[in-house]
């Protein structure tokens, strides 16, 4: 049979499929990573494309159901459904490629006992009758035999047609004296995790009874459009008077859709979902349950809540089982956030008898140390340069992004999945700072060196090509300017001094460090030698490190299996001693030391120097 | 000074009073009954009236506020509020006519210690620093010290908000483990007390610190337009999809509009009101609550949920304190309602060491009996004939019903408000039958006497006039017929069955009764010797009666002060014991026995005779 090309544009990627193959699977050949979580099954809806030009098959009924007539008409498709009839040229909309490509949705494997708050109880009751005719709670009460048990409202409005549509037969949901959800016979209890990040949501599906994951989802937080960034949100927040809501609604709506995705992905229902655990920072935990952040985004930025909070998730309209409660982790700040503790329970910073540090990079880097059983936690404003912004070229991990720099010869990139690179993510500014540091082209105060052969004068001002035009995805250089070298030492100086502080308040050197734990997206992909080449982190042997992704979704996930982790969660956030860098005197020679470029020794002077 | 002639139409009374009298002031001389619960502060807006003709004074500011631009416009006044400058016509708007002239709002006097489930705790915080930045939930509950109370989520919606705005003081509204309220220093603690009737609404507004009533409020149950009992409205809600949540908002709405009269007049805020009891019937209950009422209209007739029952009163929508709790008395069973348990629990039923048979009579008639503390209590399905309905000039007992029958030369009646007869409400009826029999104008059997003077034959239908046309306020006769009298016996006989079916079973006679509580509108105002002549109640000396008017009301009241009383309620509950009527073998005969109009001995059999 004759050969088919297919043209994916962006990256302008062309494959060769024979007839018949769907477009999904052309974008695979080609690399191109398409997001299927349901396996090409028409029902996630995810791997959306448009047909630029060229003959393709009609629409199927799955796509019939998953795109409007409006996106029907301007050519959009199902890339799992839709097959090439002949050359076809496909454009991939800006929401599939700025679809995050990296959800490290895996993380640690999760090491609890289980012990769910929720569990299973079978009930098998006889019919009312007129000599018998109590209640059907006083009935289901008395059938369990614990009579201090609850029925809440909400179970109640559904407990007698349930009980009568299942023959009085069911499999209960019991949460301590609670009675969550009242289910047909043989039906699991399921849990939800969701790690709410400020730009990304990741959710997982889990069997509570057996604790294994059954599907996984991951979203961008919607709620972006009201702002990059924490700060930004709060400030939206403070001057729109219905900015919480409209915040919290379409979070919640977000959720509602991943629930959908995943309990069709199992075959079941959302209503089988008796638990749910939510972990984000402060602000997105304040803004999901409908709690002011005015106070959070002004000094002393105080949550309005720290302690671990429960309530029905149907009082936020998730919809679930209709009594199932939401279980949000304590917080130990306004900006150390229960994704932290969630994050450092999941990587046992709380129980180790080791010296370790846990470090979470973001725009806001919580990092955590335990010493002997002593905890100590502290917040820097790390900035989004790591995650790709407010670098002239910056962008998120995506597709196309330049994710590792070297410099021989010439200057040579990765990018994410091998497309011609349209710009550059934080682990290859990292990389590139600290490549160019050690060829002499950046001097440690993150001046250019006039003169050094890859540094180039323009209008004035100095910069680096990374990449020509000529070599780019889109036709445009990949620089890096003055103005980007220093957000990057704005943001590596304030995590290395929030690092010093916490080992000074705890009272040791870094070289007592049994461990260093780095997690988060960035955490997982940067290089460990560059971040040390630049002093982000102290001269500890590479050994030490531990890049453990997304703990923050593994900890969410052990809170939903483990009472004993809830207890430990409670007990984490109570001991851990909060340290405030802005009002620490050390913090601005220390922020201002920790700009420079090379792995400062904590008692090197600022005038010190020593590249390697 | 000159008098001034004032007319009110309807009833087309005419009051001459001195210049310078509010309207209000001669409506009462006119013997007019208007609603004016604020004592003709001006504040309660209940006495509105429309000037048809005459010089009236201008409005006043209370005006100003009370009544809308168009209002004023079609000369609507507030009859506290204005003076009548010269001879005026005054015409009672339909809502005044229609306004329930009896809600017996008093009942028993409160008689209960003062112990309310929500107390009041002064706070007075040190702000928050970046030295002290601990959450506001954490410095709020270290400064009570009280490290196991709760702050719910909803509380935590606004708790920073009003800690800020309040400058770090507050007064607490404290339930158990709970806080509820977090209010301006000073503030009351307020609750909030409801008769949730079929037919009718009262509330309460009381101070939950002292125990005092500070304003009442009472308005029709807006449900009525779903049906006009509580079968038609489980009907409405067994057929129509949204039925029960359209039954439930418009109830809720009707309070939210009660509530807001409530704070009105006594110029608190709805903030305030940090605790509501609601006690109505089974059905009022679940509709209230949200509850299903599909198996309370099937047999066995099962309520869903039988103990009490605690929400916020957000979930359904209650707009009082955000985190202020509804509590919902324990119901005995699908017709023996919350609001018998509040009524008998008012009239101390439940621990009485007498002998107290405890009527309340509406379209379903509660009876309880208390016996050496033994506690035993039935449901009979009365039906509306003493509500009026069902009769052919029947009305419910508002101004111009006939309430009170006598026959001597001539058939001599007594009407609400004295105005000229418009119908017959259920005292009159019995009135009437009983004196009917007792002139031989009816036999035992109900059936009317051919031949005597005052039964008619019409269309070979006998009939009585109680009123001819050219004396009855709308031009025509009020008549009783044949089936009128057959709903009466009906009704008399249902609840003569229950009576002597829960003597039977608690093993006495009715002679050994010490007391019979009659409650209830129609049980307050009926004439006890006709109910006796009747045979209604077994023959009891008339000194055991004691009619103690809406005393659901005052148990709702005392359910709200004092937590004693809700575990007597809980324990009155669990105690009765609940006789099932329709499957009793002996309702049948003593039902057929109980329809004989005459004071039936219990061992009197069916063909005995014993006219008075």
């Amino acid at each position: 049979m004759p050969d088919i090309s297919v043209e994916f544009q962006p990256p302008g990627r062309r494959v060769e499929i024979q007839i018949g193959a769907t477009l999904l699977e052309a974008a695979r050949r080609a690399g191109v990573n398409l997001l299927a979580t349901c396996g090409g099954q028409g029902t996630c809806h995810a791997c959306r494309v448009r047909i630029a030009s060229g003959a393709v098959s009609a629409l199927t009924p799955e796509e019939q159901t998953a795109l409007t007539p409006a996106e029907q008409e301007a050519g959009l498709r199902l890339a799992c459904q839709c097959i090439a009839r002949g050359d076809v040229r496909v454009e991939l909309p800006p929401e599939s490629l700025s679809a995050p490509q990296r959800l490290s949705l895996e993380g640690l494997d999760t090491q609890v006992t289980l012990d769910p708050p929720v569990r299973p109880l079978e009930v098998n009751l006889e019919p009312p009758s007129l000599s018998d005719p109590r209640s059907d709670a006083t009935r289901l009460l008395a059938a369990i035999q614990a009579s201090d048990a609850h029925l809440s409202r909400r179970l109640l409005t559904s407990l007698s047609e349930h009980l009568r549509r299942q023959a009085w037969k069911a499999r209960l949901a019991v949460r301590g004296r609670e009675i969550i959800a009242l289910l047909p016979p043989t039906n699991p209890l399921l849990g939800l995790a969701v790690d709410l990040g400020t730009t990304k949501l990741a959710a997982y599906l889990v069997n509570l009874e057996n604790g294994t994951t059954l599907a996984r989802a991951g979203e961008m937080n919607p709620q972006i459009v009201y702002g990059e960034d924490v700060i930004s949100r709060i400030h939206y927040a403070n001057t729109h008077p219905d900015g919480r809501e409209k915040m919290q609604s379409c979070v919640v709506e977000a959720l509602n859709q991943m629930v959908k995705e995943l309990v069709t992905q199992v075959h079941v229902r959302a209503e089988n979902i008796v638990e749910v655990v939510v972990v984000g920072n402060t602000a997105m935990h304040h803004l999901l349950a409908g709690l002011p952040v005015k106070q959070l985004g002004e000094s002393p930025y105080v949550p309005a809540v720290s302690d671990a909070l429960e309530f029905p998730a149907a009082e936020i309209g998730l919809e679930i089982a209709p009594a199932a409660c939401i279980y949000l982790p304590p917080n130990i700040a306004g900006y150390v956030g229960a994704d932290h503790v969630a994050m450092a329970l999941a990587a046992e910073v709380h129980r180790t008898h080791r010296t370790v540090l846990a470090v979470d990079i973001g725009t806001n880097t919580e990092i955590s140390l335990a010493v002997n059983g002593r905890l100590f936690t502290c917040s820097c404003a790390s900035g989004p340069a790591f995650e790709g912004a407010h670098i002239t070229d910056g962008m998120r991990a995506a597709p196309g992004a330049i994710e590792k720099v070297s410099i021989g010869e010439t200057i040579r990139v990765t990018t994410i999945e091998n497309l011609p690179p349209v710009g550059i993510c934080g682990s290859g500014v990292l990389d590139a700072v600290a490549e160019l540091t050690r060829v002499g082209a950046l001097d440690r105060r993150g001046n250019f060196k006039t003169g050094h052969p890859l540094v180039q004068s323009r209008a004035g001002k100095h910069q680096v090509v990374l990449i020509p035009a000529e070599a780019s995805g889109h036709g445009r250089p990949i620089t890096l300017s003055r103005a980007d070298i220093h957000e990057i030492q704005l943001a590596k100086g304030a995590i290395r001094a929030g690092l010093e502080i916490l080992l000074s308040e705890a009272g040791i050197r870094a070289d007592e460090l049994d461990e260093i734990l780095v997690a988060g997206a960035f955490g997982t992909y940067l290089d460990l030698e560059s971040a040390l080449r630049v002093g982000m982190f102290p001269p500890v042997p590479l050994q030490k490190f531990r890049q453990i992704g997304n703990a923050a979704g593994t900890g969410a996930r052990q809170l939903l299996l483990s009472r004993k982790r809830r207890q430990e969660a409670d007990d984490f956030a109570r001991r851990t001693c909060y340290v405030e860098l802005t009002r620490h005197k050390q913090f601005l020679p220390l922020f201002t030391r920790g700009m420079m470029l090379e792995p400062m020794q904590p008692d090197t002077g600022p005038n010190a120097a020593a590249h390697n």
